[in-house]
């Protein structure tokens, strides 16, 4: 497996993916195009046999110097449990350090229990919310009115 | 009027409001908190005796540093035609001035004919896609399949 960075073009091939690859749910809305040509150097593609397998997005927060954000990641559901994942995160987490920043944030929703499960295991600790969902803190309405979401936070020095 | 830069907590105010904003087309899911989170410094709020009337969501792409990206502008439809938008956007061109980049871009749906002929006004060019529909030059499948748009682009030196 080989990882790179994502260049604008990636989105062609991604984009179309990106509902199969969650099981059908509509996540393409979640994703425009502007994260494959904004932010190439937090990006990621996980490629094997130049077929992409996987992808990360992330970037850099303007606001807080110290943090950097992982806003997409998604790994072709026919190459999970081969750490594929995994990689692009570390990946991520090089280039979060060599800019200089040692906090790495992520939300999820609270549904997303495989999610919620991954970031833990990954070492992420989760924020403390306003109310508490099947034994995980949550943030009532965070994105938008109904949209609760889970508050991931990890240091990486 | 007061311009003002985003607060992460300005999303509560502003999640809501964004489809009544838009003649109820469904436009809250193309903007996550995240935009309120980590892109302060080159987003703001336009108020009215503390009333929130507008706001322009911005930031400086990570991939090509003489490049800012406009995402999102929004007004109340009771305060049109007061040169709103057009302070917001003034802002944000001062900022990324200040920020030593030349060019801000931005991109609209072909159907959205007040935003094309507003960032027309305002000086945008459109850059040449790979049809022309009603006029205007339009990318094919830009934000995924079937997601044509329209790419703006205005050099501010």
């Amino acid at each position: 497996m080989e990882i790179r960075n994502v260049i604008s073009s990636d989105y062609n091939v991604i984009s179309p993916l990106i509902n199969e690859w969650w099981g059908g749910r509509q996540m393409s809305d979640m994703l425009p195009k502007l994260f494959f040509v904004h932010f190439n150097n937090t990006s990621f593609i996980a490629e094997i046999d130049g077929e992409i397998v996987g992808f990360l997005i992330g970037f850099l927060s303007q606001s807080d110097t110290d943090v950097a954000y992982i806003h997409f990641v998604g790994v072709n559901p026919e190459y999970r449990k081969k750490l594929i994942g995994k990689q692009l995160y570390n990946e991520f987490f090089n280039e979060v350090i060599k800019n200089n920043r040692n906090v790495v944030r992520a939300v999820t929703s609270p549904v997303n229990k495989v999610s919620i499960a991954y970031h833990t295991k990954m070492g992420f600790n989760i924020d403390n919310g306003d109310k508490v969902v099947d034994g995980v803190s949550v943030f009532s309405d965070y994105d938008g009115p109904n949209q609760d979401r889970v508050l991931f936070v990890k240091r990486i020095d």
